[in-house]
């Protein structure tokens, strides 16, 4: 009876949903919009107040509609509705020298411009980082523990926070021990110290395609090679890209950021993890996980690491503070696996330590609970801010623009007609005091012409809507 | 008329030094007493108070008496005038791999024992630095700037701290702007960076002899080979054995530690420095100059850095706070001339920018005046300390034994007979609970087998003199 009773309500509250779906589609609720109170349409529709609830919450899941608290429900932006996503990318399978350097580094010069609307690289912290209460942590500390910072600290790092990041860890799966944990300054010095730890200059590095610059700067700046895989905008890299890589490159080294990919916002699901892992254990290459973006989903669940697979040491995950607490702590770390020694020394040899009281305030700040819930705000900010860009884009590009759909993270990525030259556009984009991070600086190979990556950091304001429909009007001249 | 009076009271205090000098040598005057205060020796020998004044200064700069603030003049330690010092060190002058690697590091990892009399390596900061008052700077300008460290700072480093930086290096004789400066974590990171910017893996490096293993740990990590250069332990590496050195070895830089070099503590007087920066600027070979102790000298005058005699930018001068204010704040710098851009790219790639508060922090320090104060107050303690320790060498160590006399920074090498196996010396240490830093991790090419370096940044108490003895103790019985 109870069965029958939940189906019931089951087929009732889908019903609900579907209605309101179609009034979306359809265009009589419009993205932005306040859809009706669920007061309002229990009596429309005569259903229970919870039918509507739950209607709205599937709705919620879905992403067409998100509630705004104080205020009630709106139609999300319509690019979940109308985009059309990139394919999946196919870069060339041979390794490649990567030399982005002095064309990455002048874009990436220009870009820092304080006057730009900054769609670009990002500059500054965005403004929903918790500085102030962290800043507030740093000098309790400074009063609780007056010598603090007076001496080196251990390589490993401080272990206040190595605790921290250890019971951290189970939120992705992971079961690590404090003693397995190594601080950086920041993800990118974690990712430096792994590479060097299981690769020897001239070796070749398995890289997504589109990959993040900065990655691409370190294959370079240590004399690597890279051969780019193939990768999907919602799931990441395939296992089958993968496999024809390796057959046909000898590969010392894979680096994946596998949850919320910049600049495809890519996310392996949990099971092809899985298969990753066994996949490159199987063949003995060590693969260097980036999960910096780890925590910043849109949806309920926090994706796993490609750590939690590991059984034998071979994945190195790296992360930082930087995305979601203070860029300018520089406080990173990393879980080496099999190569912990190796790494220990590297950071040692490299710059001794860590600094002292940025890690305490850091591990303080996690210790004391503020950090989950401003995750959840950040979230929110975040995934809201995406959404309206995407949508700006899809209302002021030209028709055949396609647009990445990220499940978390906080950048967008846009393939534009083949005729748009990105490197111009930047050019374009610059005298119209826009920044935007121009497609092939994400790639060894030379590819991603007419790709870019627009940066959803900032605050949605009318300044970044004149910009986003300013990049149209480009766009559009450069394929009439 | 003048001139004539002044050569009469030249030769009047003259006489007055010799005087107390005879009265030290005779030991009518020892090791750590008071001596007649100047209103009494000015009765006693009937000459004028300013005679007595000038002659005590003259004796406090031949370092055989010193000053102590409200209580008087007292004799030095006696290995001023007793102790014989190490020969120039005689390298054999080949290019050899770095391997010191495995050695060093159990030799650390076992010197890090808390338990230890500390006269190895520096574990914990030396009580004399001034930590409380930097971490007020640190809650100071958490509240005045609440978002500070919400953003990355520039990969060249905090203005504030760069501009303070450029002012302090006119001491050393420098003209540099702030634009010159790039901030790193501490002088190994800058010094590291360094490397890498004027030399590729396999290049040869010319390091003096003994070097600091941190140096040799750095270049072994990175894949350069070294070669040593003969090293005075007073005037550190003398132009001829760098010329015959280059004359034989293709080298790619010279990387000396010129002001108080650790562990001899040997400084190149300036004007060596002079001709060594146009030897080097001749052959267009780069020097790497780590002046990390330069601020530390017991003389009344602040040696010159060779950046100071610096004309075509190939000078690349490291140093940091890490020894006269907190080495946990790992707050370095470089100054790298011609390399300048190459080193801030290598930041930038590596680690992004350093940390933004502890960056804040050293600049309020030096900006509001209390460093120089704070650096006197050191460099007395740590020449007392050093004085001290190599006191109770001379005394408790056998006949033949060989001591460095530093004229400035806070260790002290030690020469032993030939049949001192150091690595041994430093294994039956340990068991007695002392830590020693072993001659050979201080040798690319297996030298100093008979030699250890002390650290004296320990205040001196009767647990240090005690191990002193126990050393000497264990000295004698492998000599016996």
């Amino acid at each position: 009876m109870i069965t029958t009773l939940a189906e019931k309500s089951d087929t009732l509250y889908n019903d609900v949903a579907d209605k309101v779906t179609r009034l979306i589609e359809a265009g009589t609720l419009r993205p932005g919009e306040k859809i009706p109170s669920v007061r309002k349409l229990s009596q429309q529709l005569k259903v229970s107040v919870s039918t509507v609830l739950q209607a709205y919450r599937l709705l919620e899941d879905r992403g067409q509609i998100e509630a705004k608290p104080q205020s009630g429900y709106y139609v999300r932006a319509r690019f979940w509705q109308k985009s059309v996503e990139p394919a999946m990318t196919q870069p060339p399978i041979r390794t490649t020298e990567v030399a982005i350097g002095e064309m990455a580094a002048r874009v990436l010069q220009e870009g820092q411009r304080r006057d730009l609307v900054p769609l670009g690289a990002a500059l500054q912290g965005p403004d929903v980082l918790p500085v102030r209460q962290l800043n507030r942590s740093l000098a309790a500390i400074t009063r609780r523990s007056p010598t603090a910072g007076g001496s080196y600290d251990s390589p490993a790092g401080n272990e206040m926070l190595r605790v921290q990041i250890a019971r951290r860890s189970l939120d992705a799966g992971c079961a690590i021990s404090p003693d397995d944990v190594i601080t950086t300054a920041g993800c990118q010095e974690a990712v430096g110290f792994c590479l060097r730890a299981v690769a020897k200059p001239g070796d070749t590095i398995a890289l997504e395609s589109p990959t993040f610059y900065g990655i691409l700067q370190l294959i370079e700046m240590l004399g690597f090679k890279a051969v780019e895989v193939p990768t999907d905008p919602r799931t990441g890299v395939c296992t089958d890209g993968l496999t024809k890589v390796l057959d046909s490159t000898p590969v010392a080294a894979c680096l994946f950021v596998t949850n919320y990919n910049n600049p495809l916002g890519s996310c392996v699901p949990d099971e092809c993890k899985q298969k990753l892992v066994k996949l490159l254990a199987a063949r003995g290459i060590p693969l260097i996980e980036d999960d910096i973006y780890g925590d910043l989903g849109f949806g309920p669940q926090r994706p796993k690491t490609c750590k939690a697979f590991d059984e034998d040491g071979g994945v190195l995950l790296c992360s930082s503070f930087s995305k979601t607490l203070a860029p300018g702590y520089r406080v990173g770390w990393c879980v080496p696996g099999r190569y912990r020694e190796k790494v220990e020394r590297l950071k040692l040899f490299t710059n001794i330590a860590n600094a002292t009281l940025p890690q305490m305030a850091i591990a303080e700040f996690l210790a004391t609970g503020g950090y989950d819930h401003h995750l959840r705000r950040m979230r929110k900010a975040f995934q809201d801010q995406v959404a309206r860009v995407s949508d700006a884009v899809c209302e002021h590009f030209p028709d055949g623009t396609r647009l990445t759909r990220p499940g978390g993270g906080f950048v967008l990525w846009v393939e534009m007609d083949e005729r748009v030259d990105a490197l111009r556009l930047h050019e374009l984009a610059l005298a119209e005091r826009i920044g935007i991070a121009p497609g092939p600086i994400f790639s060894a190979s030379g590819k991603y012409r007419n790709c870019m990556r627009l940066n959803c950091e900032a605050p949605w304001s009318d300044r970044i809507e004149g910009a986003v429909e300013r990049l149209g009007r480009l766009v559009k001249g450069m394929v009439a």
